[in-house]
């Protein structure tokens, strides 16, 4: 049994090069499990769902375990896909760039991800925690903008490699809300990207898109209410992870 | 029927905006065909084959009778393929990039290409002439990389939108004299780019891929022996083309 938990002592040892973490429960019994293969975690929602905050807590309550955590983006994480997402989100008029060249661009730089950041830091028995990964795409250009599933689909099935995430955090917000807080935190539409200029129309297509995807993979998806506190979501995730590991 | 052709008196006039070209024989009998649609002209072949040499006569023959001509190259062509183009063809690593992201930046471009000039001046029945396009993804990545075949036709698809080229001019060459080709245009290898920097085994795939496509679209393909003089491979090209349009 592998216990990750705020409420447990958790500490790591090493052996040949491989994390693995031990869990000391409250009996003093030391039980551990080697992450093997890595653990790979994505976090999905729409814009302003609280996504990079919960990244962040959860990515320092492992990283204070000795956890060798790797926070990424998407798109982005690379040089290449750094480029890239300033190109997909520059704020030019929504119709000047192709819904399937957005498409593509978004493969091009998930792929160069798993290749050069996430696939390597698996091998090596990292975790992963990932901003947006291949679910964004279905739900935000599949969904939102009814470009063909099925090569979405195959795309992905190109760019993940089989390697899909264990674990999905999908923090769903209604549209109305989402809105509300992009808006505070922007101060004024003008800073709205490119993307999050999209119609609401476009949003609720995407929220629908995201809860599909969470009802057809229910192993891998997780939903939270993203309307509850921070400290609440944090708790919520370190239990399921801790759940999913173990 | 008609006619263009080196030894043909051929102008244009117009007709509710919409170009078509008139060829006057000797008998001078006008003859003439609306080019509806547009006409859609690809070149394909190594580095060192004369791509681009054709493309400019065959666009200035065309341009002097008073053809509405695009020129285009791939990738590129668009601002957004420019900027890709760069990042494709850095001279970086031969390995920086990983093979799955390559493909799709590829994919990225043409749809761009696509959406944002090709059928925009087709629909205006003008010629477009695109030095490489999809059959170089093919290729280079298909048969070159040994990349998913499937995923390459199904992105095909995506990006072309059923609009493929009417004539496919393959201008093939061994990859040995291609390489004495490209070494005398650079002066020395260090010019040569990632793609051109790839094992003459890629290349020798390459050339095979592009036979192969040729052998699998006759009429589309047109196969010439880019070893022959400039002056004759124009010429042949000229009456290709008067051949598939009339």
């Amino acid at each position: 049994m592998l216990v990750i938990g705020v409420r447990t002592s958790i500490f790591q040892t090493k052996d040949a090069g491989k994390p693995y973490i031990v869990s000391q429960p409250r009996s003093s019994q030391i039980v551990h499990k080697v992450v093997e293969g890595g653990f790979f975690v994505t976090f999905e929602g729409p814009e302003g769902s609280g996504k990079s905050t919960q990244i962040s807590l959860l990515g320092d309550a492992l990283t204070t375990q000795g956890i060798d955590v790797l926070r990424l983006r998407e798109p982005g994480g690379t040089p290449l896909g750094e480029g890239l997402r300033a190109l997909i989100l520059a704020s030019e008029a929504p119709d000047s760039m192709a819904a399937e060249t957005e498409l593509l661009l978004f493969g091009a730089s998930r792929a160069q991800l798993m290749h050069q950041r996430i696939l390597p830091h698996l091998a090596k028995g990292g975790v992963v925690l990932c901003d947006r990964f291949a679910d964004s795409t279905t739900a935000y250009q599949g969904y939102g903008r009814s470009l063909d599933a099925e090569f979405i689909e195959r795309m992905h099935e190109f760019t993940v490699q089989g390697r899909w995430p264990d674990l999905t955090f999908l923090l769903d917000l209604t549209v109305e809300e989402g809105f509300q807080r992009v808006f505070l935190r922007n101060g004024n539409k003008e800073h709205a990207d490119r993307i999050e200029a999209e119609s609401r129309a476009f949003h609720e297509r995407v929220r629908k898109g995201y809860l599909d995807l969470a009802r057809i993979h229910p192993k891998r998806f997780r939903v939270l209410d993203a309307t509850r506190s921070t400290e609440t979501i944090h708790k919520r995730i370190m239990e399921m992870l801790t759940d999913a590991i173990g």
